[in-house]
């Protein structure tokens, strides 16, 4: 029998999903469990692109060109161009998900044995398309206390190497939540100009600022043009995760070329998304006012509960729709198992992701929890009740 | 300003693509040009495929599990055990076309540097899938005389090396159109077992055999069940390339394993197009039927009219909607450049694909082109008037 390959091996599997035989065998058991693991919000997709589906009016499903339909592309930049990008449509690249997205640039830029630096916590699956390419990840610890804000530039010139290929950054941040300042940005800016880096920018939560704090993108920095890409999708943007639809965007002509022929080896972007993607860039207003509205009370809900209980320490993110917090307990994956397992509250429980899976520092995250808020004001109030209750008698509370 | 990576530019461009300006060049100058140089269908998607996507009711475009709805899975067994390959759901992993399929199986059996063999001419893009995990792609060249027949067993054991990982197979292929007898698939079974190698088998054209011949699958192979991995896509068989949906089959548990941790990474493959993956299933059987007599006539039509011109040899293949053809000429990327650039006759010309694209042996295949039956019988034979017209005055003539 055929061995599987080394890479086959080392690849992560996703720490959010370890956990579900568990939440499985607690739903058999008869326990309601409240599901604060995954970023699949409950929002409804706009009606907008649901229609566009329904309207379809083609007779051959065909393939569409490898970067995506001009249609398409120009729809988007009217979307980027009001958030000041200047772009054009030739610097989009439609891709099957910030996913794929993300996989591209990296191949396009980073060989085998590169480095690319990622302030940790950070979106777990990073690592996993760095494995593929047996790219290097080299983690930069952002710290609870101070909300999860950009390390000192420093700590990122104490890593870089010749193999620092770049820097990748994650605002409105999953899993913390933290947005970047302009201030921020403008310091990361100076560091990637000095080592002439690329700036990898996944902007999957751009909607997502609370409190009428402003998105900032790197895009909006001048000076910048041939070192970032953006990296997005629409996943969240319009609650459709299900569409597998995003984007790789740069200046750089010579990245989106290259780029350009990964996406021809595999063909075409979905086509009935792209029709989708074309009619949600006129997603009234109104929807994203009331989507904010949602998450902000959401938010303010989760945060506030959790500052309540003993012990534990949550900040105030400004954006994207997850929090970190800090737990008085020994261990993380084993409490998020116990609950699952041996815990219930009124025959209720709360499915948490251990935040370990987010750092790749070994060791780092251990009392903390990753939970994202897309569930209902009154699920999240109750499911906030179960975990007071849970660490009250969590054996290894400390 | 950063360098791309070298993987980046060694990444091969799509040979299909490389002449489209100029036939983008020759429609601005008012010529008709016969498209038979992709294997994109005109014939109709089925209706239940395209009414299930117009009937969604859901109102979260939701993330689907990584390997795939289990209602989709389920369905595809139904599918694939009528053909006799005796699987269960939990053999299937749904992916984003069969390109996905085909980079995951990559990446789950081989590593950076290990080897595996390809009969040749092969599908171009297997070269840019291997590339992308620094793969090596051994070509093993059939010949155009004996229909593209396997090639003696011999010249694969001397392509064997420690590193060689897995033996590449599509049958009906692509470019050739060659259909795999249960002999020559017995051949490589041994060869396999010998070697305890992987076998990929890409049946992306297994709806299209001819002349009554049946689609033999190594799945049909006994004692095979851990080495072959299937690769699979709806885009050819329902006509529906735009949908991205495909699938990798194996019994092979770790394969199967290590191959969704990968899919994980990359969260799901669309929504929607399991449900009209789902409802493609009960296509009924005249839909293929007419499928069926329509490429057979085209086949006719594309293969009596290339042997009637001078000079000009074309096997009659099994299967598939591609022919190979052996012209008088010097050089297949120079003739099909001068087709758009300086001929036309009546004002139209054909495109079509230079057979060195799909070799990757240096110089083979100078004098072949490929040819997609993809156009309606009357276009087929106009095409076929003008590119026997354009080989009496083509300057490259021997
Ligand atoms: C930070 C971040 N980037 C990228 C993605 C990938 O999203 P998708 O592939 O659905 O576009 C996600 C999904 O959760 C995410 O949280
Ligand atoms: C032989 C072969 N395999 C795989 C594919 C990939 O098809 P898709 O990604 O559309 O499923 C193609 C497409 O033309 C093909 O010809």
């Amino acid at each position: 029998m055929p061995m599987i390959s080394h890479k086959g091996e080392r690849m992560p599997a996703s720490p959010i999903r370890k956990l579900t035989p568990f939440a499985d065998k607690a739903k058999q058991d008869g326990k309601k469990v409240y599901h604060l693991n995954i970023g699949q919000p409950d929002i409804e997709t706009p009606a907008g692109m649901l229609n566009a589906i329904k309207g379809i009016d083609f007779k051959v499903w065909a393939y569409t060109p490898s970067e995506g339909t001009l249609t398409y592309r120009e729809k988007l930049t009217t979307y980027y161009n009001k958030l000041g990008y200047n772009i054009a449509a030739d610097d989009i690249l439609v891709t099957t998900g910030g996913s794929e997205a993300i996989t591209i640039a990296m191949m396009t830029c980073l060989d085998s044995g590169d480095e690319v630096i990622i302030p940790e916590p950070f979106y777990a699956n990073y690592n996993g398309f760095a494995s593929q390419s047996d790219i290097v990840v080299k983690p930069i610890l952002s710290h609870i206390e101070n909300g999860f804000a950009l390390p000192p530039i420093s700590e990122f010139e104490k890593l870089i190497t010749p193999k620092t290929k770049a820097i990748f950054i994650c605002s409105p941040n999953n899993p913390t939540g933290y947005l970047y300042s302009k201030e921020e940005l403008e310091a990361l800016k100076e560091l990637v100009l000095k080592y002439d880096l690329y700036l990898f920018s996944d902007e999957a939560y751009r909607e997502f600022c609370y409190d009428g704090q402003t998105f900032t993108s790197p895009m909006h920095l001048e000076g910048l043009e041939q070192n970032v890409i953006v990296l997005d999708t629409v996943s969240k943007r319009y609650s459709a995760c299900g569409a597998r639809l995003g984007c790789l965007i740069t200046k750089n002509k010579a990245v989106w070329t290259a780029a350009l022929k990964f996406a021809q080896a595999r063909l075409s972007p979905g086509m009935v998304e792209q029709i989708a993607g074309t009619a949600a860039v006129d997603t009234p207003d109104a929807y994203f006012e009331a989507v904010n509205k949602e998450y902000t009370n959401r938010r303010n809900t989760i945060v506030n509960a959790l500052n309540k209980m003993e012990g534990v320490y949550c900040p105030n993110p400004g954006g994207a729709f997850y929090v970190v917090a800090k737990l008085p307990i020994d261990n993380a994956d084993k409490f998020c198992q116990w609950m699952l397992e041996r815990f219930s509250y009124h025959n209720q429980t709360v499915m948490m992701a251990p935040a370990t899976g987010f750092y790749s520092t070994e060791g780092a995250g251990l009392n903390e929890v990753r939970m994202a808020y897309v569930l209902n004001i009154d699920d999240i109030k109750n499911a906030m009740i179960c975990l007071e209750e849970a660490l009250k008698v969590y054996p290894g509370r400390i």
